[in-house]
């Protein structure tokens, strides 16, 4: 045993010496962060927290032994995946036990479009064993070379594919999860369909997923392209309206404003100088009515891909990732004095909302939105660069957006009761909370509003 | 030659003798009639009106060579498909030659997802060729087992599919046609992508469509799903809420009110009495969903099937052969005192706007709405019963939705100009007319705002 362990950690990892666990502080002080460094208020406050120890099961009997020994010690336990989320969802806030749940890979049936994946299998590798069947993911992250479907389901949710699914939470896209839950004794729970909200975008506070079920879609071979515009107006109204043209079959289409694409290494050369671009995957029947829709917008198509053939090539980039966050991390490998923002804008004056926002803030944001549907209806979500100053400035664009009609998902908020998309923790979620983890040692202090039951006090 | 041609019929015949012809009269009359008789109205008009040959080429050659001989005889040509249509598209004004082109039936060619198809084969046909390949039609209307894809596009362009990928209007649903022109010389013409929009829903006035090209989906397993409510509005609620939920693959959604389930032979005796009812083609991995939607708005499950099962088995009716104008010809059979007519409610308020006509109407209509995108959003339209009396009766019926907000193509019109969504026919469109069939002798009589280019009469 390395030095410094505390005797609880110690005692625990004697009782579970069979599964694979890690005690070196370097990594486990790597296993403890993610990807919050996006945002330098939460950089600020979560910079130095850590686990103790990271381990790693490979089943889901190990995990059962992992969680009643740590039940036993009143042992926190932050469940990860690719460490990818930017909200600080898989860093602990009170040391313990990082579940790394990676080695849980396999996919284990496929029946009727749905597979059943264990938690810590890599989008891409879903993705690329979905395509040799002839489906799809419906949805991934840009991150999706690293993220878990356990992680997407957990702390993600929206992202390439939106635009023709709609988010993770929409009915039918997550047909279930398996959890482990955190009680004296702990066991599996089969959540199907809507029972599934209680984890969906939780962090992990409501039982470990061991288990995701997701729906795929028919595969497509996307083309990726991207096609420049002479001024911003025209390339969000293309964009909408290629959102809107039920006929295009499409996976992504992201509004980036000049300069922003002057930051994508290997395509900003194929790129004209000034100009506003759409990046889109669409249907590879469908070029011709891309190329009407472009031209009616002013638009010229400046270059295209196989976009399975560029996630396959090293030397590609599929544009996927240049779009949702991965602009925001073109832009901060070269320039570290921005961050970003969430804007969800109102459907039926979608264009309008940009504008105003877009125009307001010109002097200190870069536009970029993502044409997605939202509840059935088809608008925009906006991932913009802001240049950092200081939190208050952020909180006033934040206002300042609000007062506008535009819903903003903060991204410098660690809570679950802080993100706009959950500024109330439902009372079902609760009551699943406090029977599936009721020590509330489940990744503590991200669900502020749960109350340990009485007489449940967690020992030191 | 039977007795009764005209000199000029009689002319044409000796000049195309190696063309299948019909004179019989009996024959000619039958190839003279669609379904216009739905509307009383139109049944009152259209009776009685004949062509006085029938020619079936048998490949673009013998169109071309049928057509040349027409223009030198100033001979009328109506295209015809299957005689779906519910507005005389393919009934004759002025007599002439009835286009029967369904003995070009052949398919093409496929790639990356398009398909060419020769105009007359029928929806049915490629829809079974296309699951061979994976595939399937994007779009098909109620009649799929006998139109023709090329009457679909000239003379139809909604139905099952609608509330997947819009009307064959929307981008990307009609990748191209190929057209003979009726000029001196006829000739083909191609027509790409947004070029196609000056034969779309043309009634066959602006160049004899010969080939189609479609863009398929990939083809899903699809379950036919009969749901029962207890009221109209929870039904209508809960379609609505499958047409939004994009995470749930669906093909169909028909709202239906009580009485009009106890006409459908074959259905009507599983499905409990007064109940209206949701018909629904959804993926076969979704049924899940499904059913907790359906619970969340009152609805049983009361039956389901594999829709191509039942689409291949004489006993069985697939679902959507309950829907779209196939739900009035099921009550047509057994009471010819109904007609129907054509809504489409505005997006946004769709509920309240179906609520309000099915209750000022609620003694002489009996509802029936389909879920449907329209210019990317979704809403629903109505083909309503109505129970006959007069055509003031039911003109004032049109005007009281079109107080409502509620558009009206109204089925009881023939000209394209009368169609509501025709009321101009485009200058455009007027441009091509003039340049394809400078004569106005393809199907005329039905784009009534064309006028003959100066010195271009007709000769009788």
């Amino acid at each position: 045993m390395p030095e410094g362990l505390s005797p609880r950690i110690e005692a625990l990892l004697s009782e579970v010496a069979g599964v694979e666990a890690e005690t070196d502080p370097v990594l486990v002080r790597l296993k403890s962060r993610d990807c919050y460094w996006y945002s330098p208020v939460l950089k600020t406050q979560l910079d130095g927290k850590r686990g103790e120890v990271v381990i790693r099961p490979r089943d889901e009997a190990q995990v059962l032994e992992v969680l009643a020994a740590c039940v036993r010690h009143r042992i926190p336990v932050v469940p990860r995946g690719g460490g990818t989320g930017n909200h600080g969802q898989a860093v602990p806030l009170a040391g313990g036990v990082i579940l790394d749940m990676t080695a849980m890979e396999r996919i284990l049936s496929f029946e009727d479009g749905i597979a059943e994946i264990e938690a810590g299998a890599t989008l891409m590798q879903v993705d690329a064993w979905a395509r040799h069947q002839g489906w799809e993911l419906r949805l991934w992250p840009s991150t999706k070379r690293t993220a878990t479907v356990g992680g997407f389901v957990g702390g993600g949710g929206v992202g390439i594919g939106g635009i023709a699914h709609g988010t993770l939470r929409e009915p039918g896209n997550l047909a279930g999860v398996t959890i482990a839950t955190m009680e004296a004794s702990p066991r599996l729970r089969t959540l199907n369909w809507g029972e599934a909200a209680a984890v969906n975008h939780c962090f992990g506070t409501t039982g470990v997923i061991t288990r995701v079920r997701l729906p795929l879609a028919p595969a497509m071979a996307w083309r990726d392209i991207a096609v420049s515009f002479p001024d911003f107006a025209s390339a969000a109204a293309f964009g909408l309206a290629l959102g809107m043209a039920d006929g295009i079959p499409k996976k992504m289409c992201a509004v980036i404003d000049w300069p922003l694409p002057s930051y994508f290494k290997g395509l900003a050369e194929l790129l004209p100088e000034g100009r506003p671009i759409v990046l889109a995957m669409v249907g590879p029947g469908a070029m011709g009515a891309v190329a009407d829709l472009a031209a009616a917008h002013g638009g010229e198509i400046e270059c295209e891909q196989d976009f399975a053939a560029a996630e396959a090539t090293p030397e590609l980039t599929p544009f996927y990732e240049f779009t949702w966050n991965h602009t925001t991390m073109q832009v901060l490998k070269r320039d570290q004095g921005v961050t970003y923002l969430q804007l969800l804008f109102p459907p039926g004056r979608t264009l309008e909302a940009v504008a105003a926002i877009r125009e307001r803030f010109v002097d200190e944001m870069w536009m970029h939105t993502e044409v997605a549907r939202f509840g059935g209806q088809v608008t925009m979500s906006a991932l913009p660069i802001v240049r950092w100053t200081t939190r208050e400035r952020l909180w006033e664009i934040i206002a300042a957006c609000e007062a506008e009609g535009v819903a903003v998902a903060n991204p410098h908020v660690y809570t679950l009761e802080q993100d706009a998309c959950w500024t109330l923790v439902g009372a079902d979620r609760l009551a699943f909370k406090r029977a599936v983890d009721p020590l509330g040692l489940l990744n503590p202090g991200k669900m502020t509003s749960f109350t340990r039951a009485p007489g449940k006090e967690p020992v030191a």
